[in-house]
């Protein structure tokens, strides 16, 4: 099954956003074994949408079309869509009682721009949204299926993992892509790719491919085939792994499983901590709240995060946490020193199972030449334990603070383990 | 002058990377008065690849090429492209001691598939790439011009800015677009366009387009006109600006000028304090330290940043920053009572001049009928001052999150501007 992703939208033909649904979409196709064979963004203009869906139409069995489904009048994909269907728009009750229910909730006034949102093509198959107004679209032409979706990322993932791709799963006799991702942390792509050469060498036999995807503090491994049979693929990759596994075992913090959302560090150690009813604070002062922010971005996350502090002056290292003032003169604020008083104080004063406190200089200035930018020390603590560990990240201060999260998380995951 | 951006590369299309390239490239443009009007991505395939470059010749003037030009056998662009423009490729000598002197330079030696990085089709105008092997080619068909660059960013960016755009202006006499965009917080994109509707109906006249660009909390409106004498363009939108302004004044929170990058709430309410040499502490419940970390992801936060709390458990919020246990049980956690305590008392623990702290119920789990997710109390406070404000957001957590982050930091900018 071949697809094509159409972006609609201005703000992309400028360069003012950057187009993440049309990965999102490509790596989601990806994952169930339909081939992207083209992506295009054009303007909100009639003409330049209605060219691009008939080019689409020859192309691809699916077309998934994202954007300008907003109430006002910059938005004309519904009507143009309409006119590429050669239908008429028509009020949709279901989607006029949902965009009426979507104000209540919410106790704001519902206009007529709103209740604009619930005309629909005739025909067309309504694709609920469940977190806005403007329903998404199914309708076939000649033997392609476009899908028109809203262009905000989480109404569109929505309705792509609850409602799309399960009915495309279903009308359709899809060839299998089966993969697996081995997440490994704290080691760079060519070190493991000298670790791993032999290996490697012989997966093309295996009709095995093989990706290093990178991200910072973090490489991901990713093997996958394509076939028919899923339990046969599902078992030549899982051998693969398993003899990838122990070359690179001390690296590894994960798996990603096949048709399952990576799971990310802040959510192992989440759960590792929930599993065993435990919990977490934190003191963060060059992550300057990062930590503390994955941690709670997952639901639940009250059950084992007890809260954090963001000592962001000596002065509030000191007063708040502890840190005795000798340390600034003898060692500095990031030091060992520093950091371990940090978490064995932050893990007092919340009463927590576990600490993870860090201390260095994010950069881009504050750097000297015995400390210089990208300097971390970083240490983990449980209520009869303090370990500190040094880290020599970058220059780049965003970059910095992600590696240093990574980092943490994973001290502590193998912490806990231990 | 109209362009085409056209990406080539299989990691684009199963969204093992993020397209920046075409981002840039169409900010480069922009700037440049040069009109995209159609992006693509297609694979490493020829026929694809040509279908692509001739449906750009009938509708670009300029066509920009990235990906495919690098040594292996995966990469075929320069191959087609020879092919799409009848012409053999042939070896250029500039190249070659372009290439040869790059290895010597990295002691690093040469062999044969290195050496055919040199090979260019005949008649091209070659783009010198000073930061790898690749050169970059320049062609011709028909009347559009067609220019194929390497994908790695670093090249193609300093092949764009000192050659391939000099080269443009000085060939061509560009039309320029100029923008201004209007920053708003707090306010529906539908309620704007009730508000402004008798304007915008004036503006196709005016020959401004205007464009609502949402994100969590925030609406940015993007007015632009297009034309040649930039000073002509600059007056006409400003002059329209300055009669819209008035009419949504009170949910302005700045402007991003032509050529600027859009300034960030966060930036804004930094540089505020800044100016002033004032200083902030935090006291994140719902947000979880998400507020922290967007302040401290500008660099020399530490100037205006004293520090925050995330007082993740009611025991947390009373025992270090002192809110009275009675709140709990009369007015609960999620109160005005509660978030005015926390934003005095973390002022008065970190010593800065002002605070801001949040609580809320950000879901999906935690709701009840009396406090549904999505209810978030925020209160601003300085040394004088605290107030406190009740909002009513929606069902996902994430977006909970941000919308709490940039309504707050709004909140303390109109405080302190007060």
């Amino acid at each position: 099954m071949k697809a094509e992703i159409l972006t609609i939208g201005d703000e992309i033909l400028i360069g003012q956003i950057t187009n993440t649904n049309s990965v999102w979409i490509a790596q989601q196709l990806n994952l169930c074994g339909i081939r992207v064979v083209h992506m295009a963004s054009v303007a909100d203009e009639e003409s330049a949408i209605l060219e691009s869906l008939n080019a689409a139409s020859k192309r691809a069995d699916v077309v998934f079309i994202t954007g300008g489904l907003g109430p006002t009048k910059d938005d004309i994909t519904k009507k143009t869509f309409a006119e590429f269907f050669d239908a008429e728009l028509e009020m949709n009750t279901e989607v006029l009682e949902h965009v009426t229910s979507f104000f209540i909730k919410r106790n704001r006034e519902i206009n007529d721009v709103n209740r604009q949102q619930a005309l629909v093509p005739k025909g067309c198959t309504v694709i609920r949204n469940a977190n806005g107004t403007a329903p998404g679209m199914w309708m076939k032409k000649n033997n392609t299926v476009f899908i028109s979706m809203p262009g905000v990322p989480y109404e569109m993932k929505a309705m792509m993992t609850d409602l799309v791709l399960p009915k495309l799963r279903t009308e359709n006799d899809l060839p299998n892509i089966y993969h697996k991702t081995v997440l490994t942390q704290g080691v760079g792509e060519s070190v493991i790719a000298e670790i791993i050469e032999k290996w490697e060498d012989d997966l093309a036999v295996k009709k095995i491919k093989l990706a290093y995807l990178p991200q910072p503090g973090i490489v991901r491994l990713r093997l996958s085939a394509e076939g028919k049979d899923l339990t046969e693929l599902k078992s030549r990759v899982d051998t693969e792994v398993k003899t990838l596994v122990p070359l690179i075992e001390n690296y590894i913090y994960g798996f990603e499983n096949y048709g399952e959302e990576m799971p990310t560090l802040e959510k192992i150690v989440s759960e590792l901590l929930r599993e065993r009813k435990q919990t977490l604070s934190l003191a963060e002062s060059c992550t300057g709240g990062y930590i503390s922010s994955l941690i709670t971005s997952l639901s639940g996350a009250s059950e084992i995060f007890k809260g954090g502090i963001v000592p962001y002056t000596n002065t509030a290292k000191h007063e708040l946490l502890q840190v005795d003032e000798k340390t600034f003169e003898t060692a500095g604020a990031v030091s060992k020193e520093c950091v371990e008083q940090l978490a064995a104080n932050v893990l007092k004063k919340f009463d927590s199972d576990f600490s993870i406190a860090v201390s260095g200089i994010a950069g881009p200035s504050g750097g000297t030449p015995d400390k210089p930018v990208g300097l971390v020390w970083i240490a983990v603590a449980s209520r009869k334990k303090v370990l500190a560990m040094k880290f020599q990240f970058g220059d780049h201060r965003q970059r910095n603070i992600v590696m240093t999260a990574n980092t943490a998380l994973n001290l502590l995951r193998k912490f806990i383990l231990r």
